[in-house]
């Protein structure tokens, strides 16, 4: 025990400032999605819906009910919905809310005391008990007469409630009559449509930060941009690519339906202390360099490396992506080579060390002399408003998506600051959080406002671990992180990946593209790019140091240039594919065989009809099997069936071919043929 | 959906007041305890440790620390605890604090960039990789004026680090012995006593209600006093007990040790609608009614029953219970019978029926005529005032202690009001809350502020439902509700106890004893009163509705009595029996065996020696049983060791026997002779 003096104690949290008291009339508890108790709003999307659960009781043997609000950035209440009980004997209840644009929204409970519900339960009990019957029908009198002050006066509902009153005071009439009378179908209209409640609560209220579909949903497309129409001269020299070559390969690209196209860094790389092919510490004559070394004499983070060419020129590339429907996504990596201007014009925006000079980056006894971090305690204030300045000078020219490479080295709470600003004013930039890094930080960069992150997707490859993380991103950490999936990156060759062949790289391309509503491709997976450097889980002859235009005409032999293609065109075609939380795992007989249904709510989907898709793959790419599925129907609205009873008739969207199916079919996945099914689904 | 109109929103949940950002500098997230964000109050015991945990984290490589703060209720700093990972790549870090009187107090956790924790690790990597001599003993020369500018002038700790400094900015000493001088035991304590912190980060402040030990821990005995002492006429009618004859049973009671004698309610019984013996409708000439029908034309809540005596006779019964040391404990029960005189004299504090009458109880088709329920709603301020006045008028006669009847039917808002009222003006007044109903309500009314609650201990009979109670009292609600486990009551005797004989009553009473910090025992039990009323699972005669004076003597030959005073002789000599947090299962090789460690550590112990008891009970009453238990050696400090290692002598407080235990000791348990052991536990 030591002893901690000379700072002021934090304020006690405090209450939310309505009510005196933390509990309410109807208790209203563990309101989900929650993140820090509300200080930090949970992650919504424009069309998606989001489950809102609280756990709420009362008292006695009353019944009540349960809505849960949405509200918009105006503060106008927009949906109420009614929740239901999914845990009885828990009291957790659940309703889903969909808000419909981007900014900052919340949402909170209200719960009543409903004795309209509790008076019918009653009644119905006392009349078959023939107990208490005059008693029954003068409660029903005044429960009539309140709805009746409720109701329009000369309304519809007005007449029909006045009608039932009527009947419901004849002791005359026999007592299922009047029963009757109370129950009609048009006041139970009336009574829904003004509910009588009774010791109304409500929560306090929650924020949500609401964000562009494409925040949630996109495939991305990797590229160098100096790789694209680069070539060798005669004597060994390389003439780069540059972004006029890069924007030719723009429609190829868009050929295979890609939403963004992402461009490594493009900015000046430094000389000094360059790296070699294969991450080599010396670079030889005519070695581009990483483009992660940013900067040097020609410009820094707001420069374009002048062998790419100019503003200009990236005006192009942007124009013509956006022609082709494609966003740009531009990597933002801060940290700088050792010839950054920033060095010499700002030496306080990094560290020095105790022998004057300029800490580059090291993790003992590593060194990093080619890069040079910021320290962004030094002169916070400064470093904040140049990085603003740098990110809006790219949305100037159009960029409207930042990749971040490396957020987990710089400050959560600066990513909180600058993401909280970006919302406010540039609702429209997404910002991707590049963190392969512990779960904490990876949830907790996603809690502090960026729109998605990469994820351990790539390492999770098993039948329990695919069902487990699907699971766990739709379901667990979807309030705070939007997971975006990719197979392999620039950094990442996984072991499957190296010795699964091609069938390996068709597996998880359909699994990135089924699994998750963000997905992304290296430039490259075309052509099974699989030969790893030796001792590293990354490709040899890494993009990064080298130059590597690639002969896509090669590609088209193995066809995996074409499933990306289909597998984007039936993305766009299911909006339940571009959406991460309506996911259910359907067992399988087969420990190779995955087995889930994406679907979006009616309320997700523009035709208002809602969308499901069926995906199985075999993630054995070596082996053809067959296995049973055992359907998880809920998300049909369909009760279990007789084992062989027809359910649905279904479509593979791969191979074309249409099945009829009850509730266990049975799949034939043939890694060297066909290893997976997406099927489009319409009940019979 | 349906559109709400006219109340406003509630607030957004707010900030809490001292940062503009949810995440600091070193983010601290998802603190617990932490009930409804830190609106409600967790709970905490005086001399009882909690643990505080949070997720901690930062970017980069450099090494962070964080501690947990315990603010008293003058908002003193008392506590600093370094936090440990206790989930390393998780970032869960954790600290126990411990409170040490009742009152508001309130923690919060700060961490903060560890310098010289960084310094050492990157020290110790360079000097072996033999890189960067010269800079890492500059560096080593400004944390060490760093330490300097925070010691004391003059002081010993200064000299020290002058010391160091001098020896390791000698570069003409070889490097080995620089680093020994920086990191000799002398700096490693100075830079423990004032560390060195960089990036100061803190938490909010959340609350902790702590109440004192009998909160926590005490062993209870119920009584109906009108039993103590009632005798049949020769006529065949009864003579009630009276608080006098009930007054000669507290020595009884507290040879056995009891902490607190519980009364069922005492005040005056309605006649009208009085329930005859077994629940029967109709009351027979004679027939004393049920405690809970409360109220007569003699009194109500605020008047002692006639037949039971005096205000004068109730304070002698209280002096005798202290002089005892026991406490008394009186029964709320917040109902009226039809006689009650509220009923004449506040008939708007209940509900009246649509037919003008005034509502009795009622589970349709169930009608309870004899109780009339208070309507908490029509006139909340009087009602209040007036069970606050009820309330203090039985504190100012030696209640210290409430047995709340039925609080599930009664307004959680309103017991959230009236127990901060009394944590405030009588912090050493009690209230345990009887709800045996949904989880949600059950704990809610403990996080509302009752500070013990009836648990669902009675219905956990199986190893499997054993050891998932404890662990959940002890580790998962302990926030919120302290559990008082009552092998039976006057409304409860499940299957185990009717149909497991003597032994039944011997395991349960031992399980209840050690398993949790409070536990209870309803008068009778010593005789095994073990049949049920046909149909019902409770006692055949029940006590409520008849005298029942018992016959101690006949409890002798059984030993339960004898039991009862041995373990709570033995909880007095244990607080590691008296904790409620301190608990591990060891497993056992038979489905009967349950064994538990419980513990106290160092501080939660006045000698300041800690405290543990290891426990083994047989659950099954018929069957002796032989069984390996493989010892949770955690909280004796002591690892894994040979299967045969002597690691214990253990004393069985039960039986007197000493035994040498390994870690996987082997025990005999019968039921018809001894079917538990309670060891006292020395480590070899």
């Amino acid at each position: 025990m030591s002893t901690s003096v000379g700072h002021p104690l934090p304020q006690l949290v405090t209450a939310d400032g309505v009510r005196n008291q933390a509990i309410g009339r109807i208790p209203i508890m563990d309101v989900t999605p929650c993140i820090e108790g509300g200080r930090l709003a949970a992650k919504g999307t424009e069309y998606e819906a989001f489950p809102v659960r609280a756990t709420v009781f009362r008292e006695g043997h009353d019944l009540f009910a349960a809505e849960a609000v949405l509200v918009d950035p105006q503060g106008k209440i927009v949906q109420v919905e009614t929740m239901v009980d999914i845990h009885p004997g828990l009291n957790r209840y659940e309703a889903w809310l969909t808000p419909t644009y981007p900014g900052s929204w919340s949402f909170y409970i209200q719960a009543w005391s409903d004795p309209w519900s509790t008076w019918k339960h009653n009644a119905e009990i006392k009349l078959k008990a023939n107990t208490d019957i005059a008693l029954v029908f003068l409660e029903a009198e005044e429960l009539l007469r309140a709805a009746l002050e409720l109701a329009q006066p000369r309304s519809r509902e007005s007449k029909d409630l006045l009608t039932a009153l009527t009947e419901v005071s004849r002791s005359d009439l026999p007592a299922l009559v009047r029963l009757a009378a109370a129950t009609s179908p048009a006041v139970e209209a009336a009574m829904a449509a003004r509910p009588l409640r009774d010791l109304l609560t409500t929560s306090p209220r929650y924020p949500l930060a609401v964000d562009r579909l494409r925040a949630l949903a996109g495939s991305w497309y990797e590229i160098f941009p100096r790789s694209c129409g680069a070539y060798q001269r005669e004597d060994g020299t390389w003439v780069s690519g540059t972004l006029r070559t890069a924007t030719a390969e723009l429609d190829r690209i868009a050929t295979m339906g890609f939403d963004i196209v992402y461009l490594t860094p493009i900015h000046p790389i430094g000389t000094t202390s360059r790296k070699g092919r294969n991450n080599t510490l010396t670079a030889l004559p005519g070695d581009p360099g990483s483009p992660y070394a940013i900067g040097s004499h020609e410009g820094g983070h707001d420069a374009i490396h002048p062998e790419l060419g100019t503003f200009e020129d990236f005006d192009d590339f942007v124009a013509r992506a956006k022609a082709l429907g494609m966003e740009v996504a531009l990597d933002i990596a801060l940290q700088c080579s050792p010839d950054h201007p920033w060095l010499t014009e700002h030496p306080e925006w990094f560290t020095t060390r105790a022998d004057g000079t300029i800490a580059y980056a090291e993790n003992p006894p590593k060194k990093y002399q080619d890069i040079y971090p910021l320290n962004f305690d030094n002169d916070p204030e400064c470093i904040y408003a140049e990085i603003v300045r740098i990110l809006k000078l790219w949305v100037g020219h159009g960029v409207t998506i930042f990749r971040v490479d490396n957020p987990h080295t710089k400050p959560m709470a600066f990513w909180e600051r600058l993401l909280a600003q970006f919302r406010t004013e540039h609702p429209e930039v997404i910002f991707l959080a590049e963190a392969f890094t512990k779960p904490p930080m990876l949830q907790g960069l996603g809690a502090a406002g960026f729109h998605q992150s990469y994820c351990y997707f790539a390492w999770r490859n098993t039948k329990f671990e695919v069902e487990e993380y699907l699971r766990e991103v739709s379901t667990i950490s979807d309030d705070r992180v939007r997971p975006a999936f990719w197979p392999t990156t620039h950094d990442i060759l996984t072991p499957y990946m190296q010795h699964g062949g091609v069938p390996a790289f068709f597996i998880r391309a359909i699994l990135a593209a089924t699994g998750a509503p963000t997905w992304g491709i290296y430039s490259g997976y075309e052509l099974a790019e699989n030969v790893a450097r030796p001792g590293f889980d990354e490709q040899i002859d890494n993009e990064k140091y080298e130059f590597k235009p690639r002969n896509w005409k090669n590609a088209e032999a193995n066809g995996i240039a074409h499933m990306l293609g289909t597998l984007n065109a039936i993305r766009h075609r299911h909006p339940a594919l571009e959406r991460l939380r309506g996911l259910r795992i359907n067992p399988t007989s087969d420990p190779h065989i995955v087995s889930f249904t994406r679907f979006a709510r009616p309320e997700e989907t523009s035709d208002g009809r809602g969308d499901a898709v069926i995906v199985a793959i075999n993630l054995n790419p070596f082996e053809p099997i067959t296995a049973r599925i055992d359907l998880d129907l809920s998300p049909f609205g369909v009760n279990e069936q007789p084992e062989d009873a027809p359910i649905f008739e279904v479509y593979d969207e791969l191979s074309g071919a249409t099945y009829t199916w009850g509730a266990h079919p049975t799949v034939v996945l043939d890694p060297a043929w066909q290893c997976a099914h997406i099927f489009r689904v319409r009940k019979l």
